[in-house]
């Protein structure tokens, strides 16, 4: 069996989760902690790159002896989570930790996922938002969000998003479904939604920087099925910066 | 005139608000940016001392020349918070200026204030949490709220608070005045409020400290009257950590 463990990261300190030289990842954390943990060296394999900065609400692990597909501990299950804690930063937690089988893997299992993209848009700064939102200080009113969400209505379904990746990608097939994508207010924090049955690389921050320019009235809200239409990555808007992402759900099917 | 600027920061990476040697604090870092920003150098006076790694969600400060009790700008008063931030890290953030009479006093002026307390109490950690709130892994039922809601009407009203001072504090009079103070669940937070006219060296988190051993059924909630009539630092419980604790709100008199 392999452990899947659910994690939750404040990504500002890290490189992203996949491990890297010269550079802090989560990843990297979580390999020793588990070494640390179980006495013996092992393999943690993530359900997503993530960027350098981003955030994850939840993101899902396995974690195996190194170089097998297993891992043997006398460790209670509902005890995993809290010892794991023991060996891991602040900025990292364990939230669950439960059996799989040995061919589960977190990230070609995953379904889906939704991501989360926080705005603060009151004119002067909030120093608790700071790192964990993008702030826009000229601030968003409803129309301006209505008008973003009429833009978000033409992402939804499944098309090619070579538009809405970043350049020099190496994908064969851009395409994907979207099943939702949303921006909805609350307080000074305007949130997005979105979930897929997969991202490319910078998809989510693509997609709310152009519909950020259509909330400054810079895009028209009918905008967006052209933009997919040119499969052109110029023909989008800025890349959204990565403080204000969040990893936030990760779908499997309820049969693994 | 005098500037009265209010600010939120985030006190994790400050020895507090006072100036110190050998540490960072919030006041250094406003002296710093005050002057940066107005091209000679100021006096920055907080409306409170508070402790290495105490969060404020509202700080009131005033600005003058050094060593007098005005200063004069041509800067106008809507664009300084935002010229403010220019030269301020972060984790400080200013949200208002405006300009008062040269005889007020951020800190003898100030009539009231409301402190927050955030406990964390689900039983794995949760790293955006973490430095922000007093991490309690066991949970409260509703039950537990509602004993140390009890205990915490014996605090409310005029009492001699001897008993809730850090041991060593110079206060000839510890008698103050609360007006409220209660705890409420929100989600995987226990919020707790309290508000008086003023507050001893350690008061609220004495309180919070006392409280949560009512909650963890070590004290009776029926105790607090006789801990206050004790006045003896030794009869009330442990001091919670700075980290969760955030001076909220500060009181002035219309009038000023």
């Amino acid at each position: 069996m392999k452990l899947l463990i659910t994690i939750r990261f404040l990504g500002t300190g890290y490189c992203g989760w996949q491990k890297q030289k010269n550079c802090i990842t989560v990843q990297e954390k979580m390999t020793e902690a588990a070494g640390m943990l179980f006495g013996f060296e092992c393999d943690v394999t993530g359900c997503s790159r993530t960027d350098s900065g981003v955030h994850a609400n939840m993101f899902c692990a396995t974690v195996t002896a190194k170089g097998s597909d297993s891992i043997n501990t006398t460790v209670p299950i509902d005890r995993i989570p809290r010892a794991f804690n023991n060996f891991l930063p602040e900025d990292i937690g364990v939230i669950n930790a439960e059996w799989v089988e040995n061919d589960f893997h977190p990230r070609y299992g995953a379904v889906g996922k939704e991501y989360e993209y926080l705005i603060f848009d009151r004119a002067e700064r909030d120093p608790f938002m700071s790192g964990r939102s993008w702030h826009i200080p000229h601030g968003f009113s409803d129309s301006d969000i209505k008008n973003m969400n009429i833009a978000m209505s033409a992402v939804v379904g499944k098309h090619d998003f070579t538009s809405f990746m970043a350049q020099g990608s190496k994908i064969e097939d851009a395409t994907r479904t979207v099943k939702y994508a949303y921006f909805e207010r609350e307080g000074n924090i305007v949130r997005f939604r979105i979930a897929a049955d997969g991202f490319l690389y910078n998809m989510v921050r693509i997609i709310v920087g152009t519909a950020v320019e259509v909330g400054e009235g810079k895009r028209s809200q009918n905008s967006i099925s052209d933009i997919i239409a040119a499969c052109d990555r110029k023909m989008a808007g800025r890349t959204a910066p990565a403080c204000g992402l969040y990893l936030n759900k990760v779908f499997y099917n309820q049969a693994d």
